[in-house]
């Protein structure tokens, strides 16, 4: 007994997620010192090692690494669920709340939807939005892990007014440029804060959103201050047309000719990319954002991520935004992208259990590019660990050989909210499925507060009346 | 105040499910006398109306019809979790669990099962099992509505070693025979008891399962006793094939030469029928359940429902079995519904929320057989309804107008944790989300037990050396 340790978790049925598998540990502990891991192996050996300030008993739970979300817009959780069963979910069902959505409204609905993701695991969040004040310094007070993006793009500020789908953009490169100055000094503020538990990409919104110029600048930028890009990349047929009428070719190429194509892109989406060009991209290094919940909701489309997989890349799930997906939960993430890809490829043994939860973890941990921090339960990396109780009915029972139910329960049959305990850097932040960190139902008393206006601000806009929903509100069918 | 309740709900977001759509009611209110609804509308209308002995307040929840679950092996929950992500899952995951499910195991998964639904909505099981004893008496205790269908077939008791796959099975005619006059002794002994509450199906497993006279003479015993027939219909590759052996035809075409297609018979699955047999079934009258969930992780396949529902078809949905699914959550089922389609069509208008939520609710009724008496809240129905609370933050905020978001969030966000109460035939079984009916922790104790010492047997047969999951043991994947 001479070592010490803040926190001792034990009797775990712990998933280190290290090797080529899952990397499971039967009665298995970790040691925290800090906001690292400083030891995992059995509650035998690890408990007359460590001196500990607290044990954290895990006995009839599964402990994991948090798990990662890879795309967010969390202020969408303002209007969740109104963007959902309609073609062009944009322009036909967002559009309106997006025009009358305020900074009061956005703020509100990012922390919501913070705690919503928190308390379903999720530890790492790489969120991207148009900042607004008062966003970033709630990922540092809630103690979540932080990968922000502000977002860059060259669309005339006042909105799409008069714009018709089919027609090309009009661009505002005056905006363009304000937003990527802006995006810099943001990341300036931002990258590296709270111990480094915040940080910061640049978020070109699209190829399709920017002129040439104007990406390239953002690429320089990148390379300049050594931070990666996260952008939406072949994210629709809406896109692929822009592109061919103003560039002449369709996303991945361009990005190729650009020199976009590295290990500091995170591609999101990669909805209307062909296995081919899935393979490319993935070929340069590139990481990808996988949101099956929500482009299956928007498009019904499962994205090609196994051809991107196959090709050596590495995925990492996505939960999208709230107005169309409806939820941000990584378990959700887990369980559907396993299912649509064994329908896509009509075969039960495409994307088992285990890669699914890999991708939520130390796979989606690469694709991100925190892999040295993140991702897994080993010595030296940052203590970011879900508690979860397998008590719960629909995680039981627990069987452990000949075949081990536990991996393929959580991916099958939870929900998140059989999450009991999460740590972030160390921290306990939930506990007991309680937010420690934030005022849970002030939180949810303020959102409910914003979109009741929000929702009377579109009301009062003659607008919402082109909505594709207003159909199914006069048909009693919501 | 001159007319009594037992119990007047208050100050929902009332959807009676009445009507085309979902027959919403903003503040509204249910009274309950007895085991029925006696009143349905407005708060402001149903509170001076009705003197109730107890008043259940409802702000901020939304108040549905219980959800009904059309097929489900409940015993498989004993299993959760060890036959998913393979080819042959039946034969190469689940076998030897079959071989060694002991009564007891069997009683053990049963009762978590349907804790496990009973707390995420479901009201209404359709369970398909061979009976054990205790398992109806379960139903009776817990205050579920169940439909119960003993499991007749004539495969071999002793189970069917030396079977290969494509081979014939074998028929033991005697098994057959015990096997149905057991069912029809089940039934004269459940059907319709605790008040009606509970209600007996003759369940023929599938149709090659049993030779034609004693398929037909399951047929003739339903007429004659007034039941409905609850089985699998082109359930699989495996199934076809055997007709095509044995009988020279497919199951829609033998089944419609038996006189089994008609208003009387629930088909589970139809996983492998073709849409022209699925709108031949629907067009009969049949009632089809289907399980989105299990047959897109067993299978890889999107059944025909919508096919089905175009030719007329009244659909249910199921959950069917936790040893491969793995979870019993209606609410799991009406996402996967919803998005496993517009997948399918590559069409986000496909199945939209609001017909998720009829499937599980007034349509699901209404393909089971109990459409007079469940599946939407109204005067003169069974008083089956539960209350889900609008401020879990997946299912926050609430907005009424333009849109409406409540029916979106309910099926594509909810998990059904958010079931605050549960009402059954006028009962209040589940409280602030704990059952009332029966010790939650003693059974998923019991479950625990029993799956240890099921685990342990099977570790001790040599046959589960052949499962197809031991090579992901062995790799370190589970």
């Amino acid at each position: 007994m001479n070592e010490h340790a803040d926190i001792l978790l034990t009797h775990a049925h712990l998933f280190t997620m290290q090797g080529a598998g899952v990397g499971y540990i039967a009665d298995g502990a970790a040691a925290v010192e800090g906001n690292r891991i400083v030891a995992v192996g059995s509650t035998a050996d690890l408990t007359p090692r460590f001196q500990a300030d607290e044990t954290l008993d895990a006995t009839g739970c599964a402990v994991l690494p948090g798990l990662i979300d890879a795309h967010m817009h969390t202020p969408w959780a303002i209007a969740r669920g109104v963007a959902q069963d309609v073609a062009h979910w944009m322009q036909k069902a967002l559009a309106p709340y997006s025009r009358h959505l305020t900074p009061e409204a956005a703020l509100a609905g990012a922390k919501l939807n913070v705690i919503e993701a928190l308390k379903a695991g999720t530890t790492t969040m790489v969120d991207y939005t148009q900042p607004v004040p008062g966003w970033a310094e709630f990922f540092v007070q809630t103690g979540v892990r932080g990968r922000l993006t502000p977002n860059i793009n060259a669309l005339p500020r006042g909105g799409m007014a008069g714009w018709k789908i089919g027609d090309l953009y009009p661009f505002d490169l005056d905006e363009g440029q304000r937003q990527i100055n802006a995006a810099a000094a943001f990341a300036r503020d931002w990258h590296g804060a709270a111990d480094g538990r915040i940080t910061v990409m640049l978020g070109p919104q699209a190829p399709d959103m920017l002129p040439k110029d104007q990406l390239l600048q953002v690429k320089r930028l990148a390379d300049r201050d050594g931070l990666m890009i996260h952008m939406h990349v072949a994210q629709g047929d809406r896109e692929i047309n822009q592109m061919v009428k103003r560039f002449g070719q369709r996303t991945p190429a361009y990005l190729q000719e650009l020199g976009y194509l590295d290990n500091q892109l995170l591609a999101v989406h990669l909805t209307e990319a062909t296995d081919e060009e899935a393979a490319l991209i993935a070929a340069s290094g590139v990481g990808m954002a996988l949101c099956s919940g929500s482009i299956g909701i928007i498009d019904g489309i499962v994205p090609p991520s196994h051809a991107f997989r196959q090709a050596g890349g590495m995925v990492a799930l996505g939960s999208d935004q709230a107005a169309g997906n409806n939820c941000n939960n990584i378990f959700n993430e887990m369980k559907l992208t396993a299912l649509f890809n064994k329908i896509k490829y009509r075969d039960p043994t495409v994307l088992p259990a285990w890669e699914a939860l890999r991708m939520a973890t130390v796979e989606g941990a690469r694709a991100i590019g925190l892999g040295d921090e993140i991702g897994s339960l080993e010595a030296g990396k940052q203590a970011d660990l879900i508690v979860v109780d397998l008590a719960a009915p629909n995680l039981s029972p627990v069987m452990a050989a000949p075949v081990r139910n536990i991996v393929p329960n959580l991916v099958y049959a939870a929900s998140g909210h059989e999450v009991r305990d999460v740590m972030v850097a160390g921290r306990l932040v939930v506990r007991a499925g309680r937010v420690l960190t934030a005022d849970e139902a002030a939180i949810q008393a303020e959102a409910q507060a914003q979109a009741g206006a929000l929702a009377r601000r579109v009301a009062a806009d003659p607008v919402h009346r082109e909505m594709a929903l207003m159909g199914a509100m006069a048909a009693g069918q919501l």
